[in-house]
């Protein structure tokens, strides 16, 4: 693997190392991991990378890379930069052959997403994008459930993520991720909506299985002296008829990393949460809820393949974030060995995910300011 | 007290004596239990009242008992009819100088409660409406807390019913609760907003001691054969600038009554759920959330004057409903004796409230129907 | 119903009065609130009683109401004096024909508890003790589950119940009921034994339906300046070869009331918590935990005898206490009318269970003071 | 890293290698993973080794490793075989000059652990013990909070640690790790409590500061058929008057691994749950309890050392066993760098807590085996 971007400093860079060390599957092996050479630098070397697959630029690393014999060069790239900086790294690594695993949101437009879509399809490549918390092994449960028609048909969705970390003006005061994120020209057409909105989106459809097909958004500056939305609310209608209600927020004091999926169906339902990430909660008309627990027997093969611990040993962000890695590792092992992934190894999100993601930001600031009820979800 | 409507099989008016027994202020007395004199007659006697306290109907309630002498009659009507029963034995009570507990919403339409507000105001009566929740003395403090300043200024507020109980058509089936609260003719306009979205919205401007100004709403009948919305959701404005999320269902399969408030301030928040009533979150920016308890010396008056155990002997439902009788028989009390009753006393629920919900009700059902997406709170 | 203790102040006798209220099934008639006889009238005119039945000694209350017509004078007395005050009003009742209701434990000394079971023999006449926590929905339902063995054979109990309010020596400090808590010539051979101990101890053997056999106990004073234990914990061997731990402290700083009980039997487990009563969790050997919840279908009879809320509408401690005396009334009822009482009606404390619990107060004393690890629970 | 054990379907090993990838400090470069030869070079394979790095015997491992240049060489060995094969791979480490990493519990015999930690004395040799739950952030926190005095004198400690997958004979049928853990041959003479027992006094000890100086145990064989305690109860007394109670057992049906520890203080309490590890309660006698979460500003600088992720990321099992190693790995490196490490490097459990853990056990059966209720606690 090449990452490109998180350098020191970076939070969500040094989650990815941590998540891509852990199965053993993956290997740094170079990377860009600053726009600033110097930076890429001191931090290739805080890696223990050798010095000539230490890169004072993507592009760089690129090439070279693709100048190595086959079994000494990268496999894949990691991007983990900003944004605004997804779409020219994403694109040169495809061009040149290279497999690419992205950040979410996957792009800085939707037309880029369309056009990352539309090169993923072009080259074959693979591309996975990590949101991450479809790679809990509690979220795989729920969506074998809610797919094979245990709870029944679905009938209604609940997702919230509120966080409060930008409740202050923190972007003013130091906080670099803040900076990024608040920042129209690094992050995009929404703040809080294409930082955690589209997770919740995402989460919504991957369990669900459904589409959206209208929203009506709520979009809100709540601390005076931000360009972005850091809150928001939108009212969802499901291509099966079923409504639902998205809450992303960013300056609810207090609030830690509060995602929450709930799906109701005819027969039953289902409750998820980030910070309790091991239980599901089944409910029933009649009969006692049940808590389903990670690492059990009775529990579908898709979360079984994305556990490493038996029950009541917690795993965590960390686990699920490398279970995005894993499953496109062996993804990506079974394409070089010529072999069949198992439909285990290939749940994943991928392109087409990415491209809803940005769908779903452009769509919420369209839907926000306008004064009609309902807008359609147009890609 | 004399009771109108609550015969056998109420679910409500079973609760509403269970509460007002508890604290040995109040005294059943007589009764005109349902419009049908055998039934009547026969739950009065069920409740070991004296024959020539049950009424055939509430008129010959109310006239006979202002033909006793003061220290024997009633004090006070408690009326627990289906909604579209409420208006006329309020009006007749109040004209015959009764004052009056009543069921919420308080009447069939915004016209009548404006209709009863005005007889409150000519008459000097009491009149005290039953938003159980209020009634909880972790809501007292949560109301407390936000007012004070405790949590800053008001920025953002979720409130959430979820309830599981009409997933099924089971008015249908001979569910009696369910037969009047899904029939337009005798519930109203709304059915889950009507029921139960009028607590949520009560809750949570009892808390915040704001007021809801904008509103944008999509109800739902989901289960087909239904004529009133089973469930919905509400985009809020108050008067603030905050915003907010109401939702209310009655078709989340496997949820029971899962009242649930989130109020987030620039410093704080707390948060409140109806099954775990003793308990209150106070989440803060940057030092532990804090678990408030019931019962103990740190709470404000209010949360204190409305507690009757120790912490960890847990209060419940019917204490709750309790409280807002107590309330209400204290400040009747004192009136009678010529003294002021407290700021505690008088901190229940009343025709302001009540002509608040019908609006609501009203208001959420223009904007469902409505295709522009925000719709002034009107009254 | 007459009281005998509870004056104003007296934290349980206010509990009793609440719980008695709630049903409508009793009256308040008479009482001898206070061995002071100011204290007694004063406490009487608050609760509104006449005059005449304001008595200044039991043994006044018990003569004088012995001499009025059947119809017109108390059924029972209820005791909720401190423990050494027990046996004589309880003796002096049945003795002159009254039904008793007491408080646990139900008696000074073991001794006394015989023959007051020897009495209650002779007489023929009812005696309910108030074990409150066998009183909630979930623990008949926990019974009801472990003695049809849903779970197997009970292999294993953890009983727990810590308490933090004696922490600090707060009978110096005014605390009244603390002072006599903390006595021996008032409470007994124990302190914290006595008061919750024998509140773990009776819901161990109530769920399980197994009797202790032989202890280990080791009882402390933790609090300087405290003449009885504050604090301990006793192995259990019960007589079906079960094990168990039982844990009692009054100096858990921070903790509540905090009554837990699990059993774990050979197919799967209960588990269940005073301050979230509503709530048992079962546990499998290879299938999801089960949420039963109050109020739902699906439970016992038992269980549902002793709700009067649907599901999500908490009842709490104060419907657990009128549940005892709810069906103790009902007993009563069907005794005086000639029927024969349910079996759910006939599920309260009596005799039998108090003089267990003087017992496990005088096993625990006698095996906390002897170097031998193991005493056979005497009688 | 060399691994002794830890071949393919063993547990623990895998998970050691899961803990031991995580932070990119630590490579596996060697092993000796079975006694059976073929065993370890298929895993070795596996696990994608160099043939010459997979060796057929521990003794082939220390032999050879030590032939290669020193930058070549293993560092240190990771023990992960059963408990009656750690002594010799063990030492023979440490005499040829490799740091040790070692399951717990440390040996066999506690005259083993004594000679194993004589045998650290006098090579000045690291020896690091996986008692996995003394590296959770949270527990460092608890730790903190108590050593510093925030809760005041200890008073009393719980701690428990019921599990359920030994509640059937699964050691007969196939589960191999349950056939060594049941096996006093490989096991030693505990079961449930060489297993569980050790874990839940480490961290007893670990928090409080404190030292068991006298217990009273009991155990029990529960499932007929097994030879060793697979339940057990032990009273405990500390060094500075403290009482507390460890509860241990393998045949609580459906608990999964509830490792669980409560310190009551003099002014306050701690209560932390390994199935929550991210959350560490503070109770106190007169304020809201408060819900201290990792990732927080607030902690102290042990937690922050062993955090990964920013707060409401959850980190779990895999993440505390890592911080094991990873403090591990710090302080190995600072020896080698001529550095001194910080205290947070330097707090992880070594050959004095293996020693006490050993003494544990061999305390604790014999205690179960005498009538004497205390025994005191010998090393």
């Amino acid at each position: 693997m090449g990452m490109i971007g998180g350098g020191s400093n970076a939070f969500i860079g040094a989650i990815h190392r941590l998540a891509t060390n852990m199965d053993g599957l993956i290997e740094l092996s170079c990377g860009a991991f600053s726009s600033n050479p110097d930076t890429s630098r001191e931090s290739g070397r805080a890696l223990l990378l050798p010095e000539n697959r230490i890169y004072a630029s993507y592009e760089d690393m690129i090439v070279n890379e693709r100048s190595l014999p086959e079994n000494e060069r990268m496999d894949f790239v990691s991007i983990v930069t900003p944004n605004f900086a997804h779409i020219d790294p994403a694109l040169t690594a495809l061009n040149n052959g290279f497999h690419v695993v992205i950040e979410k949101p996957m792009t800085f437009t939707l037309d880029e997403a369309k056009q990352l879509q539309q090169k993923v399809k072009d080259t074959g490549l693979l591309l996975a994008l990590t949101h991450t918390y479809a790679g809990y092994p509690m979220v795989k449960q729920a969506r074998s459930m809610v797919q094979d028609g245990t709870i029944g048909k679905v009938r209604k969705i609940y997702v919230e993520y509120p966080q409060g970390w930008l409740s202050t003006l923190s972007e003013k005061e130091g906080n670099a991720q803040a900076a990024w994120r608040t920042d129209p020209k690094r992050s995009g057409k929404s703040g809080a909506m294409g930082d955690i909105g589209t997770h919740a989106a995402h989460l919504a459809e991957y369990v669900s299985g459904l589409k959206i097909t209208e929203l009506c958004a709520d979009l809100n500056i709540v601390v005076p002296g931000r360009a972005l939305d850091d809150d928001g609310a939108v009212l969802l209608r499901f291509d099966n008829g079923a409504t639902g209600v998205l809450m992303a927020t960013q300056i609810a004091a207090g609030e830690e990393n509060a995602l929450k999926l709930r799906v109701y169906g005819e027969k039953g339902s289902i409750e998820w949460q980030q910070m309790e990430p091991n239980t599901l909660l089944v409910k029933w008309l009649d009969q006692p809820t049940q808590v389903y627990r990670a690492g059990q027997g009775y529990l579908s093969s898709f979360a079984k393949f994305n556990t490493r611990t038996p029950g009541g040993h917690p795993e965590g962000y960390i686990e699920a974030f490398a279970n995005i890695y894993r499953c496109f590792a062996h993804t990506l092992n079974a394409r070089l060995e010529g072999t069949t992934p198992t439909p285990e190894m290939l749940d994943y999100p991928g392109v087409e995910e990415g491209v809803r993601g940005m769908a779903f930001i452009e769509n919420v600031v369209a839907s926000s300011n306008s004064s009609q009820k309902w807008t359609s979800f147009k890609i």
